[in-house]
C-alpha cells in the first residue's frame, strides 16, 4: 500500500487520548510506526518505555516531558528524542490539547510500564 | 538530547527543495531519521532509493509520488508508504509548494539513484 488515506483522531481507552495510527504493520511496514495523538490539558500518558526509539514532532500546545528523574518544558517549535528503553511520560500541561505526531523505529510496538510490565495498547501500532 | 528545537526550512542544493533536519545521528538517535521538506511547484526530488522504509506525512499541497512504475495522486490528508529499496520519486504538482515530513528507519540515511549510484546528500541525514 503506497498511498494511504490519513484517519481522523478517535477516543482511546486512555483519559484524554485522542489518537489515530497513521502508518504501521498493517499499511506493509516492518520497521516505522507513526501516530497522531491529541492529549487533553492536564491528561498525560501514563509512564512507559518501548523497545524502539521514539521522535514526537510537537504541533500545537504545550507540555513536560518526564524522563531520567528530568522534566523538560516544550512549546510547539520541539522535537522531542526518546532513547529506546528510556522509561517517560509526556503531560500537557496548555490550555489548548497539545497535538503531537509520533514515529516509532518499530511496527508493532511492544510497550511496558517501568517496571517491565507489558501494556497492551488500546490501538493498532 | 531529549528537546530540540525544530530548525526552520533552508533552501537546499536541489532546485526548489527547501529543507529541515528535524532529527538524526547528531540527536543521539540510532534508528530514525526526520526530515520537514518544502517542495515548489512543479519542482521534484531525483527518482531514488534508500536502504530502509520511508512514511511521508503530507502536510499540505499536492503531488505524485512515482513508484514500481505506477503514478499514485496525493494531497494534504495522504500519508506515503514507501517500501525499503524501492526506487521512487516525488513531485510537486499544485499551485503551492507541497509540504512534508519525512520519517526514516535509519540515520544516517543512504540514498542511491535507481542504478545504485550513492547520492551525496547536500543536508545531514
Amino acid at each position: 500500500m503506497h498511498v494511504i488515506h490519513t484517519t481522523a483522531l478517535e477516543p482511546s481507552a486512555i483519559p484524554g487520548i485522542e489518537h489515530a495510527t497513521i502508518a504501521g504493520q498493517a499499511d506493509g511496514l516492518a520497521q516505522l510506526s507513526i501516530w497522531r495523538q491529541s492529549i487533553a490539558p492536564g491528561c498525560a500518558t501514563p509512564p512507559h518505555r518501548h523497545d524502539c526509539e521514539e521522535v514526537v514532532i510537537v504541533e500545537s500546545g504545550q507540555g513536560e516531558l518526564h524522563i531520567d528523574g528530568i522534566v523538560h518544558y516544550f512549546g510547539p517549535e520541539s522535537t522531542l528524542v526518546i532513547p529506546r528503553n528510556a522509561p517517560h511520560q509526556i503531560i500537557s500541561t496548555g490550555q489548548a490539547p497539545l497535538k503531537i505526531l509520533a514515529a516509532f523505529a518499530a511496527t508493532p510496538i511492544e510497550v511496558f510500564l517501568p517496571s517491565g510490565e507489558p501494556i497492551l495498547l488500546p490501538w493498532r501500532s
